[in-house]
């Protein structure tokens, strides 16, 4: 089945059920609204899910990983290798994510889709496209096929969570160099000036930062890729791991399981999957609000509100993983609560006071 | 043993265990302060403990009930039943918190300080000083030895519960009238005027919202509180369940375990506590942003800064013990994240880029 094919599988939320949350809602022994994005959240889920439903089953994160051949251009604050010993790191469960994920009780899947260095461990599973991109100041980071089938493989992945009985997947990354790809992404999706969209990575001076700005804003002079063409934009100034999760997105909405935006990398994962398929919007969820402008930018593209405010900038799908539990603390409610009936509690005032 | 007494049992922060933890958080396998807040969550409950710690052990939200005698004026969009009808509701595990606390695991600790009601439930802890306060647009809400008398009950709960292992604390109120009180009590300990403090409560109209500023100002300008008395304060215009909950947070502070602020009504009684003894607020951590003006501005004048931004507005100690996940995540990571020589992770390029 084509990429398009596989698109057009994805279907509107289901407004009944979203209704029958709203109006559960509305009974439920609280001030109409006074739980505010959770109720919100309680609702599109059941929409994405197509019914009202209590929990969210198995938790999963699938974390993709990839090397980018623009760090030669002295973008980022970490040598390359880092990607490769970061993966074993995850591996080995001592990472940021792997601990946040043990004790959220959630899944880590990590994939090599693209790591420049062979990586032999059983924890990690092997889907490289390639080495690495190319350095996309030079040339094109991979090639148009190639940028097809990163995004396929990213819907495979998630399918094959959905079928383990996955209910949430949040996606995370790993790749020095990501936060320039993403920016570059980004930027040519968006139209906005790279200037606008880049920030401080891991943690590079002001002197690295000017570069970063002035080899993307280069790139994209050379390179003029189309913000109507995703796929183009993916192959052009892409990255592997950006393509991939852009792929778990479209899964995800593909067999009704909300995805959870993380942080700047996978925001531009968010916005080439909306850009392949605007529906893809309505399976997304968004979680922590990073310190990357680009992150914020492309979830206000989306309409999506951060909900978590902890000034991190880590990636690995660190601050996805933790919305898991207030997300699933949504439904709990939903599901959980008495209603003004039930509890025989007195409803608000008719003349809204008693004077 | 007198409240003067108490107070002077609090002490600083443990300097060296919070050194211990920073060197700890900047040697794991992260870019430095990568993880924002996080670290600085684990760092100071690090200070709180006096030592690096690996988990929160008992997580107990202690939520006080109380009446207030001025919604006679016609201040709330509820009837004055429901708070004792909500306490009910909490002792049978069907409301907001109950259902919260149960997911996260974590216990409810329901207080009858002040509930104009008897109640009469094993699940219902009875610590009642009067049943419900006096109209205070009229006279005094309480006496000021019923006020002390409140603050020292809060302080022997929290203390009950850490003896019965609470690692962590949680605020949480129920009171119909009281975002009218606790509006009240900030704008008298800040001198900020009520209009700037005062919000929709559980969703009043504006011809109500006009007439509880009004109702506020008055009163300020029958009672004149002094700003820096904050018994007197309390005595004049505060509620049961807020003096309370400043005694939970001084005993929290006391017994050196850390205290969540919920919303408006825990952030009134946060700024009782802090006015009572400055040193207090080293024992606060803030949890979520209400829609409350008055809670902002409190949290601001304590240099807390909420990191749950969900829209809530719903008190119970709903938005504190949803941060309870987050907040136990720092400490997992500051424990079990390795470092980046027990990973063999390279770190940061000396010269900040490879060029």
């Amino acid at each position: 089945m084509s990429l398009k094919d596989k698109l057009e599988k994805i279907t509107p939320l289901n407004a009944k059920a979203m209704e029958q949350a709203r109006l559960r809602q509305d009974r439920l022994t609280k001030p109409a609204g006074s739980l505010g994005y959770l109720e919100e959240l309680s609702i599109k889920i059941s929409g994405i899910r197509g019914e009202i439903t209590s929990g969210l089953e198995k938790k999963v994160v699938i974390l993709c990983a990839a090397d980018h051949g623009i760090v030669e251009e002295g973008v980022s604050a970490y040598p390359q290798e880092v990607t490769a010993q970061m993966v074993l790191n995850f591996a080995r469960g001592n990472a940021a994510i792997t601990v946040l994920a043990r004790y959220l009780g959630a899944e880590v899947v990590v994939v090599d889709v693209g790591v420049k260095e062979d990586i032999d461990h059983p924890a990690v599973v092997t889907r490289k496209i390639r080495k690495g991109t190319a350095n996309f100041a030079k040339g094109p980071a991979m090639s148009r096929k190639e940028a097809e089938k990163v995004v396929e493989i990213g819907i495979e992945l998630a399918e094959l969570e959905v079928e383990k009985g996955a209910g949430i997947i949040a996606t995370g990354d790993m790749g020095i160099g990501n936060t320039t790809t993403s920016s570059a992404v980004i930027s040519a999706l968006t139209e906005l000036p790279p200037r606008s969209v880049a920030g401080k990575g891991t943690g590079i001076d002001q002197e690295v930062f000017e570069r970063k700005v002035k080899v993307i804003e280069k790139a994209l002079a050379l390179h003029r890729p189309s913000s109507n063409q995703p796929l183009d934009v993916l192959a052009k100034v892409g990255g592997l791991e950006i393509g991939a999760l852009a792929g778990v997105m479209i899964g995800g909405a593909i067999n009704r399981v909300p995805v959870v935006i993380d942080g700047l990398i996978s925001s531009a994962a968010a916005l080439l999957a909306y850009k392949l398929c605007p529906q893809v919007k309505d399976y997304l969820l968004p979680s922590h609000l990073s310190q990357e402008p680009g992150h914020r930018l492309v979830l206000s593209e989306l309409g999506l509100e951060p909900f978590i405010h902890l000034d991190m900038r880590l990636g690995e799908g660190t601050g996805a993983v933790l919305s898991f539990s207030l997300i699933e603390a949504s439904l709990k409610l939903l599901n959980e609560m008495a209603t003004f009936e039930e509890a025989g509690v007195s409803e608000k005032n008719e003349q809204s006071v008693k004077v």
